[in-house]
Formats: structure tokens, C-alpha cells, sequence
């Protein structure tokens, strides 16, 4: 019988990839992937070279997005529209086959395929192999541990009001910003306001070829890409002191 | 050249360890980790069936525990000799060879690798590939998405102080408890003053075999391992919303 089965694909590097997704994506009849029109797809990239011969591609393009503010109400109804048509699309392939979708990162974890997911679980089959999740990739690629002992680590979006970041940068021991670009001056002025910005990482295209480890405080405001991930590595108990 | 290769090994599950990490562990002629004295090993158990034939295998066995409270200064001297001499053997090993570290979940995210790693990481070359965190296998478990959009996902351990875990329960959209065990009565009565033990589910085992999943208000108190992990699922940004 078929099903969907959403493969993560971890940080980028493809030998990141877990055993049992690269397995499931080599023997895969049905592929389908997220991307914007025009792209090529980070998540079509990774498996570059591993599809079987024959397969059939899915790219589920994201709707045009340059008319409208991501959060203004014409284009939320438009992309709920797109996940609306996707689930159907998919649901009807999974009544005879298997579909494998490919989810960068770990797809529970902010990852879009949950859009699908909410959509397709009371329906058909719905299976999900985890990732490593891109934050991972991105610590690993600085080569700094992120949390010790009993460290808080706190995950937050750059899209939040400045305020709030400020509160979460302040509390937590070890943090992770996620969705920076446009907001990284933003992102900046928090840690400061925090006294976090000297520990600060901007870390870029963890695991991938091009990758980039930097200071934040050394960054240059316009060169962030918006999926660019800002670290600050928990002190917590040092290596002296027991688990 | 040598080299110490410390290898994430995911939530449990073999079949989510990276293509690469388990290429190494299969080819690794020097294999260490870490054990409580008179157990197989946790993370040993995991790589059961992978080893070369004539590997050589380095169970690094914890001090004994049981006379000491863990944070007291005696134990926590006893560790950090322990790390010590661990960590000059493995220097030792790989100025000609390549030892394999296998640590549980993601390496650099609470792991007890890193007290190795800050030993050797300026004596040997170190190599890290991470892993699947733990707690991704949990909420894989639970089959539960644990951030959309915006949500702020905090990480706190059982043992922080009850107040400390309020505020934190208070503040996050997603929570990870870790470290629960003994601390459960706690961590239970920190999710009630803040309002969310209602949505706190209880993951054990998370994609192991005895692998078990509960709501947290409906588990008995004595009934908690030291490492089930306490999950609260965020409520974020729905899937009608935009990424």
C-alpha cells in the first residue's frame, strides 16, 4: 500500500543524511520537493546524483511571492491554496504508491512539510524519518559546542519584535536565531541591548561547499543571507564539573 | 595521520545514523565510549552488529557514583580525572591512528564528548560529524511537530530550580524538558504554574525498541527513566499561515 514519506535531510552535506532516508530516497518511484519558481531547490540539491533512474520529480513551487508581503492576507490565502492543491496532489499518488518528500533539516523542526503534514495525516499514511536539524549543521561547521550541564537553549526567529528578542537573548544560557537577514540589524542591536553580542557567531551554508563562520560583530550588515543562523554557545558547567 | 573521530549517533535507532558516521564506525579499527561500570553501554548498544571484525574497543566506564552525590566536590573531581585520563590516552592513540568516539544523539548538544573535546581539541586533530538529536527522536516518537513559524523552542534540564523552569515554561511556545527522573514531581508542578501540563507529553525510548509515549498528566510519578524527556509541541503559526 503507498504512503507519504517525508525523508529529512539534515544541514546540507549529503552524507549527513541518515541511513535509513538515503536508503528510502536512492529506491524512490515518486520525489517531491519544495522550491521557489526559477530555482533549482536546496533540498533537489542535496540529493543531486542519488535519484534512481526513472524517477518522478515533484517540485511544489512556492506561489509568486515578489507582489506581496509574506504576511499580507492575499498571500497567506495564496499558499494555503498551494498546500491545499499539494496535499490533494499527494494524496492521490500515496493511494497506489510511495511518495518520498524531501525536507531540509529535520522536518518537525520549523520545517514547511508540517503544512503538508496537517493536511494529509487523517487521510493517507504519513510516515517521517528525522534529520539533523540545520542549527546542528550550523555548530558543527563553527566546531563549538553549544550547550554544557544544565545550559537553557533557546531557539528564536530574527522576525520577532525586538522587545521579545532582548527578553529570550537576556534568560537563555546558549541561543540559536534563525531567520536573520533583513532582520539582522535588528538581531544585533537585541544581543547588545542582551550583552551577548562579543559571543556572537553568524554561521553560513553549514556543512555546504561556500560555508562561513564569522563573528557578528564583524559581519558587514548587508552581507547575511536570509537563512544564515546566529549562535551564541552556551558557558554552562565546564568540563571540570560532572553531567 | 591520526586522528580522534567523534561520530553523532542519533536518537537510537541505528538506521538514523548519517551515511558518514556509520561508514566510519564500520571501518574504525579503534572504537571508545562511554559507560556506567557493569552496563553494555548505551551508545555501544546502538552500534551492536557494525563493528569490524579484530576492532578494538575502549569503554571509558564512568567513576563509580553511587557513594557520592554527583555535584559534590569529591565526585566531580573523580570525573574530571576520569576525563583526564581519557583524554591522554586518546592523544596517545591517535598521534598514529584513528580513534572513533561514539557519543549518543548530536555530539556538541549537551554531550559528554565535549568534556573530551576541550581536552584534546588543541593536542590531536578532532573531527566531529553530528547527529540527530535525542530529543528530535522524541518528537518523532510522538509524531509531533514541535515548532511552526515564529514559535520559540527553549531546552531546559529538570534539575534547573522550580522557579527558574516556571519562567522559562512561561515564556517559550515549544518546550524540551531533559533530565527529568527524579526531578519529574518538580518539572510536573513548573508545567501546571505555568499552564502547560495539559499539552506536555512524556517520550521515552524515542525510536528505540520499549520505545513508549504519554501524556505527562497521565503518567505515574515513579514510572520516569532519567532520560525520557518531557516535550511540549508549540502552537506557533498554523499551517493556513505562511512560512
Amino acid at each position: 500500500m503507498g504512503r507519504v514519506l517525508c525523508c529529512g535531510l539534515g544541514p546540507g552535506d549529503p552524507g549527513l543524511i541518515s541511513v535509513k532516508a538515503d536508503r528510502a530516497i536512492r529506491a524512490a518511484a515518486h520525489v517531491a520537493y519544495f522550491r521557489k519558481k526559477g530555482r533549482a531547490g536546496q533540498a533537489r540539491a542535496i540529493v543531486e546524483g542519488m535519484l534512481a533512474p526513472g524517477v518522478t520529480e515533484y517540485p511544489m513551487e512556492y506561489p509568486v511571492t515578489t507582489e506581496l508581503p509574506f504576511d499580507s492576507p492575499g498571500y497567506i490565502d495564496a499558499l494555503a491554496q498551494f498546500y491545499d492543491a499539494w496535499a490533494d496532489r499527494l494524496a492521490g499518488l500515496a493511494a497506489g504508491a510511495e511518495v518520498v518528500v524531501l525536507c531540509e533539516g529535520d522536518p518537525f523542526l520549523y520545517g514547511s512539510f508540517m503544512h503538508l503534514w496537517t493536511r494529509l495525516k487523517d487521510r493517507v499514511q504519513v510516515d517521517v524519518i528525522p534529520g539533523i536539524p540545520g542549527m546542528a549543521g550550523c555548530w558543527n561547521a563553527a566546531n563549538v559546542p553549544i550547550t554544557w550541564g544544565d545550559d537553557v537553549l533557546s531557539v528564536v526567529m530574527g522576525t520577532l519584535p525586538e522587545d521579545d528578542l532582548v527578553r529570550h537573548m537576556a534568560t537563555a544560557d546558549a541561543l540559536v536565531v534563525m531567520k536573520t537577514g533583513r532582520n539582522l540589524p535588528k538581531v544585533r542591536r537585541a544581543l547588545a541591548a542582551a550583552g551577548r553580542l562579543d559571543e556572537a557567531l553568524l554561521v553560513e551554508r553549514g556543512t555546504m561547499s561556500g560555508e562561513r563562520v564569522v563573528r557578528l560583530a564583524e559581519a558587514a550588515e548587508a552581507d547575511c543571507p536570509y537563512f544564515a543562523i546566529v549562535l551564541v554557545p552556551g558557558q554552562g558547567r565546564r568540563p571540570e564539573v560532572a553531567e
